[in-house]
């Protein structure tokens, strides 16, 4: 583990499952595109090579995303909150955030009792 | 529980704690101000009283946000993810929303191996 990633690690508060939160928000545009897991190697190997990489809990695995979809994201800058129990990553998502091939995963809006599919702040790229 | 709550909660994928983390986000400006977790009851009084609710995992105890401080967040939509296990609250956030004062809490940015404080996307309110 490089020295940055080990300055880190000591900063971040990991659950009890040795993970952490992590808030995936396009950097310029502002959209919050996804929320994922990183645990202490995820989190040293998207330091180390710019490419975000997760914690799959389903999986179990390391998971560098986009490297089955093509839909890589590129850390542009990494914050920790001020209890160190959540990350906020800006990023520059190439394609599609969400496995369902919408640019981001929270489209579906809860209004009036129903939940309801939201208009995207940003048009997935796919339907461009 | 209302029909709303109880539909919502059956969307959402609470975790082995009975909780889902909660981005809240400042509708107008994109900022992502803070994450916090919600339970079933705080997921169902935010519903039904437009405040925003989280439960305290140090307190273990129902927290409405703004309660001792003042800084009340007002929900204006929320938003469900892909897989139902996170939450997006696009909110009205008055004041600072971090105990520390700062309008958001992900004020410290890493960058080349250490940890300085980021500029706030948004100058928090105390200071204007």
């Amino acid at each position: 583990m490089t020295e940055l990633a080990a300055a880190i690690a000591a900063k971040v508060n990991f659950d009890q499952n040795g993970l952490v939160p992590a808030i995936a928000q396009q950097h310029d545009s502002g959209e919050v595109l996804m929320l994922a897991w990183m645990n202490r190697e995820s989190l040293a190997q998207t330091l180390a090579s710019g490419r975000v990489t997760y914690w799959s809990r389903s999986r179990a695995a390391l998971w560098r995303k986009g490297d089955t979809s093509g839909h890589e994201q590129h850390l542009v800058e990494l914050r920790i909150d001020c209890d160190g129990d959540a990350l906020l990553l800006l990023v520059d998502q190439k394609g599609p955030a969400c496995h369902t091939g919408e640019r981001c995963c929270f489209f579906d809006r809860v209004e009036g009792g129903v939940v309801t599919k939201a208009k995207p702040a940003i048009p997935p790229l796919t339907r461009r």
